[in-house]
């Protein structure tokens, strides 16, 4: 049990006096074609709790709202200003700060929340005793290379984010590949041209892809989470 | 399924052609005495969930961190800054509305947060064709006068807290009622004072009750949600 | 003399030598039917005055502009947005405590200014050795049972505002009562829909009461402002 | 009668339908030497009144918190911060601009408040049919010179600033004429330097002149801020 | 050598184990008539780099962008926002104190960045220990003095902003002499106005003057900002 | 002549008239090693220069401040916080708008600057007629595969970066390769941390390369900007 849903303060106090690491999934609330809005909150709360379950680290609830503007033709894709994004996670990491902690994880499960890297390098820089890293689980070398191993093209809601624990009851999805996604005119898309760009959503690529594959590619996620947890700090 | 989480966005798309309600949950993760840390957010976003089902209304999922700086002393108490949690609640309305929701019904599960009505009353006077309520769902008459047939103090993490769904396994409870809060010393307490005030964080009163007589105050909070969401608007 | 405008910095300095107390009076300039736009700065200023002269506490001058956005429609109301008011309040403490004042009483007389209480629990918190309260004068249980004494409806720009220092020269009342508000309309009301439910700028209930009964509600809001400061600190 | 105090809403949107001029004074409460701390204020706001009176043009209540954070070492100086007090003039603008608002002549009584001067710049920018002046009514060219017809030295909290409305009963003022400021000192002078550099706070010269001297000044600061009411428009 | 562009760390580190001074020019990038857009920022930087490379005092690079709202209708005048370019001189001051820097002199080439000069103050109040000076170069008494020796109207855009480095080649300028800038017009225009008041972006006077006249008023500017990087520090 | 220092108002007004785009230079004042300072400004500027001057496409001043929080340690590189600068961009996009232009390509030439890229996403999503890219020149496939054609380790502040125009004179350069980076190391490396693990602040690799091999580098980074310009617009 290391989910604060799971716990009460005085757990929590009693881990601190033994241990100062805490996890922060960050996600956000926004199309991922056929699969649940919630997608990227799904997948990164999940990888942290299987990643720090077996070392009794602390798992905070996930943030569910994090930046996606370029999805506003989307329904249901709320998107925070950077600005207040950058607010939230300064704010977390000052208060958790105050409260004990000293190594910080930031388990990112949206591209859209990039800069959140930056805030972190920012925030490092004024606490000279704490430790904070802002890993976007699903881009990192390792895990990009276990993807590709399975499939050439891993990418935003298709096979890559399709998981049973992502996928709606009922709903079918398209059994041909999608075509590749033009960068060059998403790199200059406004929200109208991003929904006439993908329609369904989906990059390109596979659409689903049989668990046994896919689960490949998220023990490769889970393990580097919690290599990160265990060795990553200085 | 009305929830954020078991749809996709076409299903919302589909919605919004007949729809423009929204329910968006506010929680904050922090001390609730022997409970979950997350009794706020599991409560706001449960009776929002059980409210709009019926209705089929749409259900956005929890912003689980909120306002908390007098429970600093308590771990497990993250807290955002007052202009870092008003923006957040700025930057969805703003976002959502441009995706066609209308009538926003924020359903409050902690105390901390009540600036955010003000934050509304302010974001509605510029927006003529939108509605918006801020409900603090367990601080309503309606719910209080429910809450008072059962025992003359429901409060802060005692029975008023207390559910199936947000005490922890394994963690006994003090038999005996705690005695009352000293008001006034705690309109001046800054976190150490609340600690040294409040001790095991819960606020008064008896710490469990059978849980059918507890069913029934959150019968009338379920309730009430309902009638804001069928009835409440202009 | 306690007043800001009567005193000159030596004097305070000489004060701060001997207490470390000041009241901040916070209104709204703003509609108040047929009484002056200045009510609340005027009501919120001359409370804090009475309280504070018989303990020779200083008094700082009324921060005449508050929040008020959903009187949009009614002219001579300008407000504040949200964000700035709350950064007043922060600065003014700040800057007072550098000053070396240690015990912060802000009398607020007007119910949109709400939101600086969740401004002061925040303060507070970072702050170790400061206290602030923050006290709308009118909403008080006690004072609210002084009124309800005198008549069952003391609201906003009636009779429980009407003062012979907030009415005006040559404005005539309405003699009748008016209907109670439709509260339910209120809550999901813009300015445009405010201004249609309630005309006048009036609430609900008697226009005007007799003087030496509007009294007894206003000494008990005095003594209850003088009474905090004498021993509502920790 | 055309201040807000004196007036309620129907009366100013009254005025409304036939003029859309607003008078905005701008104060600190502040160290004045010997003088009241709130002489900033007074000023701003009696200069105001006498001018806009004969024209029947609507005065609002003067804000009494500006900048000073260079007296900080004097009690009794509280500051707003540079961004806070921008933000409030914003507001109020944008807020009054609202309500049918298109002249806005803002008095200011400090020079610590020259920023605004920027800030109306700023704001007229974006409000193509709304004029805003920024008037520092005791540093103009023709009060400086009226100033300098009865003293080389009008200056800060000496005989320039005292009237019978800013002095103090009881407080004795001393007869020399105190030494000129070392500018070059004051430029690069922190608070403490400053109030080792100032003593009591007045920057030089005489402490007070015979009213009627003074009034002649005071008569030039009225008549201009009333001439620019009625013909500094485009 | 004392531009930070031919510069690396290394000799900044051994220039501040003997000096703790640092020259921050400003500018703006705005319409200046027929000269370069880039007026303010050659100036500035220039004035700045000559004054300091005999001292041997480090100049940073000019920052290039200012508070130019007025000059919106002239293509080439981008502008930040008031509140972004007081947090761009709070940024770097903040962070180059961090670096051991403790006397800043900020050398203006803009009449609109005058709120610089209230940031400065409001910084330098919490930085017991630093001093800084901000300085619009080209409006001292002394420069003003020195170039009304030369001819009565030096102003934005004309001769006194000529030089051979910030004319173009192969434009023409108007022989004659441009007539007075309506100040009263002036103080009331928006941009659109300002345009239509304007013309050709020049305020008033002679386009251009001999160079030999032009460099005695440069001269005085140069070494006015030497003076004060020698002996203008407490 | 396509940079804003070489025309004025009337020629950008001219240009506006048959084209809407405009490059903005994005830089960092920071630690290059042995290379100057200004390195980031310089190569930043040079490169969009030279892309956009055969096709007469307007250039502003390079911005020289951006994000350098982890470089603290290193004397002579100020930084500006992660609002401000977004606040910078936006500003300055905001205004340029105004003016007339509609395509934007800022030029990026410093990692630490990527947030930028967020911000352009959010800028873009509210201006529909607008398109503005964000491209990090340096990192781009296209130039890192140049790169590695000619050496295995571009990095910051070694060969990549040295060319005739940053290199410093009378500045020696080690002549052995560093060894590689320690990336684990230095993604929680605190600015103190930074300074151990790089020493004299280059990352890794060869210090300098023949101009030759370099410049075919710089030829690859020009043309890409160039493309861009031409065609990367929708």
């Amino acid at each position: 049990m290391t989910r604060a849903r799971e716990l009460n303060w005085m757990q929590v106090e009693e881990y601190l006096s033994r241990d100062d690491r805490v996890v922060l999934p960050l996600g956000s609330t926004e199309q991922h074609g056929y699969l649940s809005l919630e997608t990227d909150n799904i997948l990164a709360e999940r990888v942290s709790a299987e990643a720090a379950e077996p070392l009794g680290v602390l798992v905070l609830p996930v943030l569910p709202y994090g930046l996606t503007p370029s999805f506003a033709s989307y329904p249901g894709s709320p998107t925070l200003r950077l600005e207040t994004f950058l607010s939230v996670l300064r704010d977390l990491l000052d208060s958790l700060y105050v409260q004990g902690f000293r190594r910080f994880l930031l388990v990112n499960g949206h591209g859209g929340n990039i800069s959140g890297q930056s805030l972190v390098r920012e925030w490092v820089a004024a606490q000279p005793d704490a430790q904070a890293i802002f890993h976007s689980w699903w881009s990192s070398t390792r895990v990009q290379a276990a993807a590709k191993e399975v499939d050439p093209e891993p990418s935003h809601a298709n096979w890559f984010e399709n998981f049973p624990w992502t996928r709606l009851q009922g709903v079918e999805l398209p059994q041909e590949r999608k075509a590749p996604l033009d960068e060059a005119a998403y790199r200059v898309a406004g929200p109208r041209q991003v929904r006439e760009l993908l329609g369904d959503g989906v990059f390109e690529g596979a659409y689903e892809l049989p668990d046994e594959q896919v689960a490949r590619v998220w023990q490769a996620g889970v393990e580097e989470v919690r290599d990160l947890l265990e060795s990553g700090w200085r």
